[in-house]
């Protein structure tokens, strides 16, 4: 069996395909059947007068997602799909496919939802997904390349995280488990094993939330590294940001033109982003009719403001403290505020990564801990970082949907992950 | 800063190196600080005449751990670890370390995984864990330089698994999620989309086992191809072994040489590997003693019977259907037992893969859910991959911590994760 990627290099030989009905045409005694494999389409030509009579009325019959396998001759055709053509001598139906639920035409957002297991085949879903896979890889490369070590963070943790209030909770054995927020607190234990580090997985927030940004299980890519300050941890998320732009412009561009995305925008992403602090973002939101104050949280709305005008992805940095995480390190020239930064995608599609520097003083971070009534116990590991030779150390997590969402310039993150774990959405 | 491994590049310059003190040596007026920086070791020779007093009473107080950055000029030194030395200028203390709790000695394995977030830093859990890394990476790109596509898979689920009884449980706003066993359910949807597809995440087992081969939470790949029969699925399982432990042997030989490795053994693993049918394992498992019978599950002490004589890994092909999974496909030439194998590692590793065809005949898989007693409105969409096209495929699953346990010839999965999960361990 060839793959329709490979079928140039089968020109004039006859060659069995394996795949799933896309389309039929049938004019007159020719009929035009659209296979597609996975790997690409071939249009597959029946000529009635050429064939078994039972073939002819079989390929005539075939109906969507019908599964077959199809032999014939391959030919250049520039006009085909793909650009080859087989020439049908043999079908052979694998599958039925009577009353395919998803039907060219428009469906309901939550009836594509159910049927994400079929959904998953068409073709703007199947773009976006290899746009994914292809950022995935590049993720692993840009840090393998640059010598971080992975390490992998556990999901099942004790009463650890960044907020209380928003973990799932499960009986690990009469204990209470929760499954993780973030692994960054635990790539932090891995910097004084690798100096740089980095996790990629799975991670869950039982928010409430039913934006177009938020689902309840997301993968996150978290690097970390020692004697690395905040200026060093955005020079380093600027690069990756660029390089994960560039990957997918370099491979993926059939899916990113498919999907209709302006291209022009993605190549004008290089470094340096634009940096505003804090302060100047309240006041740059004030001009724009924002009632966010200082001290106030930068939400959604808000960020969509602070980079609607930007080609390029833009820093936040420097929050005030009360706004962000216990363990982002306190900044020495305005203690009112953290050494952290959030990173605006552009277009209006908002944060999609944080990060900060770490607090690494022991004193600092268990008053942090207490004052926002963590269970303290729970954390005895990750102060013995700070008891045992601590060091400065930075990182960050990037949301893998909404940045691919950005790439790819969809809307709505849950397209951009196979199955999306939505408020009510389990299933498939 | 400079990093260890680069200090080569560095010879003759004054540099400053930040990380972690792992010696003291005191001999008079010389001392030697052994420095840890996650890429490797350096030797600081500080000479008290060239020193003023403070740095030289800060050098020689130095205590195991204590986070340091040291300033001096590199030097080529064949005799010292890393093959150079620093002259010591100026040394800065960064984070004092008193009383390390992981002496060198011999502690407890308890102990030692209570103290798992710093014993991450002792040599040989970096050499293991950096094996992983490095074989976690292998297995990206074999699939990637396959053409397979990335396709992640839930941790979410509703009530859909292997086996009902070792599902860890959560609410899900009101319903119930359990943790996902596989991904391999849902990397079968991505077949018609992407032909050959793999996952690559944690997966869960509430299982009450105490073994050296069991953790409650592993990772998993999970390809899964379109068009392919178990003969090509165990085709595919002999390249991804061979080219994984390639990689180990061309990137991590220092590693594997510190563990101890007898690298002879790894070096002779070449397909294609000894096949063995169920039937005759368990011939072969009567002539060696065991009382295990046709019929029955082959346990893991019959695994390390099995492949102890072998230097390669070995297959065991067609199972008793009663022992395996729903899915798996009914073996035309002999129904009682399915298309499936489990691959043994060798030197008594016992199984690191688990393959099979899938059954893609609806009515037959619809019969072995209801025999199973699984809940069938879960499995819906999962029939529907068989209502619309249904097609022959084949995939496995590679556990990755007894596949690096049997490359890096360590006896325990639990030091091959950076934080293990076991009964009753949940803590760091």
């Amino acid at each position: 069996m060839v793959e329709v990627r490979d079928l140039a290099r089968h020109t004039g030989e006859e060659v069995t395909v394996g795949g799933w009905v896309d389309q039929l045409r049938v004019h007159g005694k020719v009929a035009f059947v659209v296979v597609r494999d996975g790997t690409g389409y071939v249009q597959c030509v029946a000529v009635k007068q050429e064939l078994e009579e039972e073939t002819w009325e079989a390929a005539t019959g075939l109906t969507q997602e019908t599964s077959v396998m199809v032999r014939g001759e391959v030919r250049a055709e520039p006009r085909a799909p793909g650009g080859y053509e087989l020439q049908l001598r043999r079908l052979q139906v694998v599958g039925t496919s009577p009353e395919y639920p998803i039907q060219p035409k428009e469906h309901g957002v939550e009836f594509l939802l159910d049927h994400r297991h079929l959904w998953l085949r068409s073709s703007q879903q199947r773009a976006g997904l290899r746009v994914r896979a292809e950022v995935e890889q590049a993720i692993h490369d840009f840090f393998y390349q640059r010598g971080f070590v992975r390490l992998d963070t556990p999901i099942l943790t004790g009463s650890i995280g960044e907020h209380a209030g928003t973990l799932f909770s499960t009986d690990y054995f009469g204990q209470n488990a929760y499954l993780a927020q973030t692994g960054q607190l635990y790539v932090e234990a891995g910097c004084p094993a690798f100096r740089k580090v980095y996790c990629f997985g799975p991670t869950f927030r039982a928010e409430k939330s039913k934006t177009r940004r938020h689902l309840t299980e997301f993968w996150m890519v978290e690097p970390e590294m020692a004697f690395v300050d905040s200026e060093g941890n955005m020079r380093l998320q600027e690069e990756l940001v660029t390089y994960l732009v560039e990957r997918a412009l370099e491979r993926c561009r059939p899916e990113l033109e498919y999907l209709g995305r302006d291209l022009s925008k993605l190549e004008a992403v290089k470094p340096p982003f634009p940096r505003i602090s804090y302060t100047e973002a309240i006041e740059l939101l004030a001009r724009k009719g924002s009632e966010t104050r200082w001290g106030d949280d930068i939400g959604g709305a808000d960020e969509t403001l602070l980079s609607e005008d930007s080609h390029l992805p833009l820093f936040v940095y420097n929050y005030p403290k009360k706004v962000k995480a216990f363990y982002m390190k306190e900044n020495p020239d305005d203690p009112r505020t953290v050494l952290c930064d959030d990173l605006l995608a552009p277009e209006g599609y908002g944060e999609i990564i944080g990060g900060s520097q770490r607090e690494d003083d022991l004193d600092k971070l268990l008053a942090r801990i207490r004052e926002e009534g963590l269970p303290e116990e729970a954390y005895g590991w990750y102060l013995d970082l700070r008891r045992y030779g601590t060091f400065p150390h930075s990182g960050f997590g990037l949301g893998l949907e909404r940045t691919v969402a950005w790439i790819t310039g969809r809307k709505h993150v849950r397209e951009l992950i196979p199955f999306p774990r939505l408020l009510n959405r389990l299933y498939p």
